[in-house]
């Protein structure tokens, strides 16, 4: 009897990780029916993590109002894992999806949501708070949520500086005097992509400013201001984190819960994935089949599927992957433990329609997949 | 080393057999570099098919002018393949793309410019005449091509009736005296779809005349000119032609041709398929990859890729296809010899975009399924 795991992420904008999941099981029982399928849906820690993680722990999403990233009221949650564990998405509270396309600047957008979902958390007396980052409408290095919870950022006048990280120009000064007490009570876990830092070439304005709305000269503006900011956490914590590893997550909100929450920055798969006891699956399976939205030339840099990859192959487990668009450079997988790519489309449609039928399309080329490789048992040596 | 029989069809308005074969070949080539390949390209008689034909037997395309289906001139060609056969592809001179949409009238369109093609063929000193059907916008019954021909199709009282399909109701009589002689000295072989019939409920007027412009009332008013036509097509030869297998073909020009000209009705793949020696290759191969446009119900029916399996599996080979778009009911191709179906877009794109980039998507997508093929043959018995 095959068994498989299916260890997909969601399809952005369009379907969670455990409807992909549910999809694929579907496809391979129509040409395998009798097949063992384990599925385990995946998160990054991004949009909609909560939602699944609630419903795949058997937890609870607790709906918060919080300001949002241009300061107006947003509906947000956080989800209890179990009695002593909330998970906060940094997406629910500052996620890009909440700044309207006409006011995409984030060098005026705050992360201060963030730190009321904490605080929310905080009241729940948990003992335990993972921060999901990814998909961020925001670059202010946390200090909007850091405010949130009782931190006064001053500038060379002591007087507060405003919202958003081009205000941080201006920061010369961190009072913590204030901080929520419950703070240093609790484990903090920021769960990070590693290749995100703070400054730099390769700092979080310069990577991710653009595509969050910033013109080229707001983000020399803002990388200036990441790099004041990493003074003075270090100062205030002695780390520094202006190229640490993950400091750089979600417009610098790893390195601002690091340096003044004292928050561990871990990376989002040892996270999610050791949580979702992927290893013990991986190593069950005769065949790994994986999934994402679009798989491309990003996908070898820390996305799911090439991370399901990675550990499928410490088994030697054959991984195929499925995805709704294949992009280019999506030939790079293969040096990353993807064996074979499929995609899911079957005429030239609207992106609308493929994301409408997206379960079906999903099952209908598991199916066809599966058909292939079954065929290809029965080809002869080369 | 593995072995493949690469035999496609051409996918229409977008990339000719020989193209779509030779982009899967440098498919397999980037998984298998070392592979034999052998490559097929098809034909079905329909459009492009003289272009083809005269391409593979190093023949020669003559370009003649005649007249078009709605009785403007058109630049059409037949394909002289040695210096004894013509091919007369009927497309090319009153194929349905030569119908401009506004005047899409089956009653009204005309296939004088096929006998025009004929007769131009004759003028090469041939002994065969091989007439490709396909792709037609009329439904004359090949009465033009039989009056650009000689013969004269009269009204009840001894005058002749005009040009297209409609006009049929009244014809009452055929004279052939004035018959070019020369078309008794030559072998003509129409090569037809052998699904296609002259009358009744599945006779071309009612299952083409849709497609080709007419509105119910006309198909039914074509209906019953095509059984008028049937009945002199008796009177004159003998022959039932009305339910005769690949009597329809070409709006009935196969019955015409036939009844008149003693021209013979052979399958199409009969023809094709036999003088491209598939099964040759196909005996030879490890795995045979066909493909075409658009894979779905309609494809069980006489279409290219199934025939091409039915022959493979006589052979017991592996049958895979590959197509641009997979609709519905592509799955019924399983029942038929197709072992497994692939898709070659890799996003939701216009269908522009994918005709212009179709060699390329062609190519990769062959590269991503033996991919998984051999893949396969990593996986364990079920």
């Amino acid at each position: 009897m095959l068994r498989f795991a299916v260890a997909p992420s969601g399809f952005k904008e369009c379907l969670a990780a455990d409807g992909v999941a549910a999809a694929i099981r579907t496809g391979i029982r129509r040409v395998v029916p009798g097949a063992i399928v384990d599925t385990i849906p995946l998160i990054d820690g991004g949009e909609g993590s909560a939602r699944l993680l609630a419903r795949s722990t058997g937890g609870e999403l607790v709906p918060t109002t919080v300001t949002g990233p241009v300061g107006e009221p947003v509906q947000a949650h956080y989800a209890l894992l179990d009695e002593h564990t909330a998970f906060v998405e940094m997406a629910a509270a500052a996620g890009l999806s909440l700044v309207p396309p006409g006011q995409r600047d984030p060098g005026a957008t705050t992360s201060r949501g963030v730190g009321e979902l904490i605080s929310a958390a905080l009241d729940a007396d948990v003992e335990k708070i993972i921060v999901g980052c990814g998909d961020s409408g925001i670059c202010d290095g946390g200090a909007g949520a850091l405010r949130a919870l009782g931190v006064r950022v001053l500038d060379v006048d002591g007087a507060e500086i405003g919202e958003g990280g081009a205000e941080l120009l201006r920061a010369r000064h961190l009072d913590v005097s204030g901080l929520d007490p419950r703070t240093s009570k609790v484990d903090i876990v920021v769960a990070v992509n590693p290749e995100n830092v703070l400054c730099g070439p390769n700092g979080v304005a310069r990577r991710y400013g653009p595509q969050k709305g910033a013109s080229p000269e707001q983000v020399e503006q803002l990388a200036a201001a990441m790099q004041i900011w990493a003074d003075l956490l270090r100062k205030h914590s002695g780390v520094r984190y202006a190229e640490l590893s993950g400091s750089g997550a979600s417009g610098g909100l790893g390195a601002g819960l690091a340096g003044v929450l004292g928050a561990k920055l871990e990376s989002r798969f040892d996270v999610f994935l050791e949580s979702a006891d992927l290893d013990r699956w991986l190593e069950k399976a005769d065949l790994v089949i994986t999934a994402e939205g679009a798989i491309d030339a990003s996908t070898a840099l820390g996305k799911i599927p090439t991370e399901v990859a990675r550990r499928a192959k410490r088994h030697s487990r054959p991984v195929i992957a499925l995805c709704g668009t294949i992009g280019p450079g999506a030939d790079i997988s293969y040096d990353h433990g993807i064996d074979a790519i499929t995609g899911i489309l079957t005429g030239p449609v609207p992106l609308e329609d493929a994301i409408n039928s997206a379960p079906e399309l999903i099952a209908d080329a598991t199916a066809r997949t599966l058909r292939m490789l079954l065929l290809g048992r029965t080809l002869r040596a080369a």
